[in-house]
């Protein structure tokens, strides 16, 4: 269970999510590992997070902005190799067929040989752009490997078909299979949570509930803090 | 698992549903215990039930019209709070963004704090419009709780944001955990469900298969008719 | 488990599909074995399988126009009763209205008792069209047995309510209770999957992973080949 | 130019509007006469009317629930025979299959000879729903018609292959060909207008644009207050 | 006015109608005269024309394939090229991304340099897919002759960018600019016209209408029978 | 005609366009003459004009980055006080709800009083987008001055009511009203033009035709280089 080897052959990762600061609560720990091995890491998240507050005070767009300069922020605490972010409305993703082509179209550019979006599988998922971020991201995996499905993607600089090769699966209590401990890492990853300013505003305070839900995890392994994943078999 | 306290704290209850039998047939038993507590429940219906009928010689706007007279005379037969059709056709209902709105306000409007709907993720499901609705009234869950979420709905009188606290799935056979003793009120129950007189032609005798069912429920228990739930941990 | 007992009172089946050699490879056996049997068997494929090359060389439509040439060879090879193709794109199947009704038309058309389909449940299932498929052949069972819904399908010659009355789930790893020894007829799914040249242009050795496939299901009951289904309640 | 006649051979009417009170302002004048003449007339809004407000202080529901009660007061001063409101959102009103399939089984219902409507096809038209209410009141004509489509429509009570042969075009300056003078009537219409005490609290005050826009139609033959009306050959 | 001369340079045409007896009734004439001077015409139907009968005896898809044996009879009467039908059905034709590409795609294939078709801009055009295909086809022009647009349809065998250089509008009453004397090929264009059975079942006297409305554009420049168009400067 | 004075209440511009270089070739005269007055203009484009390029050896992502930045030089040479791409696809621009809200929310954000677009009513408007961007952009106005219209949009700092009051049409040639000498403009006007490099990659060269054109507007009033605008008449 604890099996950080699980990644060993990982080089470059792309992580699928749906808002901003998921990606560093979700993963951070393990992301952050991941870079600190030389691996490559690039964050995409389908919305804008544009709905992401506890008032009516500021309006949307402003939030959008905020949010995308937050992100950035992040990114660079944890090293991350680029972000994109593809532009959709917070509370109302759908995985369509245009998602689905802009995941695709990124799984070609990034050459990424690893992915880690939320599982859309957990029946216990409430959010419902968590579980359309994860399904969309695994339904551009089959498609973005054949070279007839939107070949104007491939004709990008540095585009080629999709090379993913395996996927964990976070956000998720379906049959996890790998539990690793970061509690090494841990300051950075409430670093890179913290960048989300208008998420935390109270900084680590604000982070309670996460401490909380990944020192539930580190008891399954006996270790402070853990971040639980659920592998998928691809082909 | 024989749970009635599982309902301890529920004060206002909405129900979504796809059609109008559904609330009677697969949760009047509990229904008619809350009302006689003195629960407030919403019923909402997302179809209008147009296809309910075993043969064409009534057409679909005549069945809808005497179907929500049928909604109103078993409402008032259960003593409920209210009553929504949200207008949809039967056996097309998708859980859209459209559907999560309309249901979204209901959250809003009703200050429910407890949820009943379909289970949507039981695999055994075959309905496509139960499935439907439980999906929507799950989607509809987070994004009705934040302000910046369709802002025009929190312009109604007595709309606030939602205050939803726990949810009760029914119709399903997947890791069930409540099971509740409805025998004293099960007359009731098949009186409300009578009042569907254009689905239940010959009374108690077209609700052999819901006596059967409930029955089956019941000897998991050791009583004669229960009710069968899987609750869902919400934040 | 070795149960081909499970299909002892099927005389009609559908087969819902998402690629033209789907049918082969996920039930051929048994389709083989049925047929043999004097059962009337219906093959339906949702999409063309027009980006199902792993190069560019061939464009869309002519690739759609090959495949539909070898769905007829593997069906005269199997001796199936009846081929339809529903033309939709590869890679982007959705199971919308419009997929459900053309489902529902044909159920209604053919007047099958039994249903092979994709599980759209597993969680294992990384192909979308698998998924979409599988999901409009179960939202298409409800409605097709309501004589309100579409009401101009039942004006067809031969057209009549949907008489399906049980499915089979194939393609899937949730729950297995069906497992059928197909040692006897391989030769026969092999030489059908052959038919799609496109797909296995070299013969048997492209079909090296199916044999090992259908190998491992032997395994679970003592056999060299095995096809597994999981079976689904329906009323 | 000034053709009452334009209107003799018609007996019942179906005027597809776009807000509760389009037709009242716009033909309230001619359907007046008509009434007085026995003719029957039914009136349809596509639209809730639900932004029809200067400020944001009541809500959109409540707003759409008031406007509601004011149709039925306009539609009781006017004589109308019946009144129905295909509940769609102000603001964003689509001329797309759904809004056609609603307007064609009101033409099947009402069995009307005649149509009035917006000219979708007048270029100064600014409002989006106007021009959306009128061209999916002509692309429902020809459908409405054929006994193919949708078929489900016609087992209603009453209802039969669409009657319209004839249909008059409002709102518009494009080739005009039929003004009517209606002085006489003037009171009525004005008295309709104000039962939308939503949209014109300040009584006939509030109305002195529509005085002015009918007078202006009266100068073209020569009399007080007038209407226009663009006729369409159909087949 | 009339110009057969403005037809001189036409090579290969395309006709894109909405349903299997458009391109007869409307530009049946002008086909037959371009046929005998060697030019090659491609004709597309966007529909099935499956709703088609003034009796509901027929179904639709029945009377679809009777519809498809039609075309292809009427299409060896006038020598034209090649058939294509895109499968839409029959008063639901809409002018979508969808069948943009699909018309785009036959611009490519066919290399036709003339495009014939309705025109999508006559106002008393009261049928919405006349409108629809009509639009569609202009909407196809210039995309399909870009090499970034949908680059997987010029892969096909054959397919190269759109080479359209001229348009010509037929069902239109709107600044006609071409009327073509069409008496001497009229018996054929009749008998192309009568090939559609189900459409025009008692021969030539089903096709009085026709006789009279050419008979009307031939009183335009003094002969028996003519078509009229109205040309489009395209670049 | 030469009518300047259209313009003389003008005070803040949004010029609502579908492709990075429509704006320049359009209506860079009059724009430029604007600026230079001291109006605040603001540009849309709607689309990222990824299509466009006469060969497919550039791919879309990199063509739209390029065109994005070549708008930046365009716009500062012209002046202007903003700029904006709502990320649509070249050659697929759709007038619907969400475009409508997109541009409805630039119109309460720029409090622009006067709109340029393109006519959507324009026969000879051949190509989509440009139809689609002037549809969206005439359907933004009613909705955006009603307060109850996507009220969030109206949270953002610096966002109120729509304020146009008045519209100019570009690219028509239907019942042109207004027509400006912009002749001692016009080397700004080219200048602007030319910084779209990947349009006119030869600079003045590349941009024969837009001076042939300007230069017939110009012959209607007697000057080198004219443009030409259709008003609308709004409420």
């Amino acid at each position: 269970m604890n099996r950080f080897d699980a990644f060993n052959e990982v080089r470059r990762v792309i992580v699928v999510a749906a808002h901003p600061d998921d990606l560093e609560c979700c993963c951070g720990g393990v992301i952050s590992m991941l870079v600190a091995r030389g691996v490559q890491v690039f964050s995409v998240n389908c919305t804008l997070g544009d709905i992401g507050a506890q008032n009516g005070e500021v309006g949307r767009s402003t939030l959008a902005a905020n949010r995308l300069a937050e992100t950035e922020d992040a990114a660079r605490l944890l090293g991350l190799a680029g972000t994109y972010n593809l532009g959709h409305h917070d509370g109302e993703l759908v995985p369509d067929l245009e998602l689905r082509a802009q995941i695709a179209c990124l799984y070609r550019l990034t050459q990424a040989d690893t992915l880690f979006t939320f599982d859309p599988h957990w029946p216990g998922q409430i959010h419902p752009d968590h579980r359309a971020a994860g399904q969309a991201a695994l339904d551009a995996y089959m498609p973005s490997k054949m070279p007839l499905y939107r070949p104007e993607q491939l004709a990008e600089p540095g585009a080629d078909l999709c090379k993913l090769q395996r996927v964990f699966l976070f956000s998720t209590e379906r049959d996890i299979d790998v539990c690793v401990d970061v509690t090494s890492v841990y300051p950075a990853k409430l670093a890179a949570c913290q960048a989300h300013l208008s998420q935390f505003p109270r900084g680590e305070e604000s982070l309670q509930w996460l401490k909380e839900m990944d020192g539930r995890a580190g008891q399954r392994i006996g270790v402070t803090y853990a971040e639980i994943y659920r592998t998928m078999l691809v082909w």
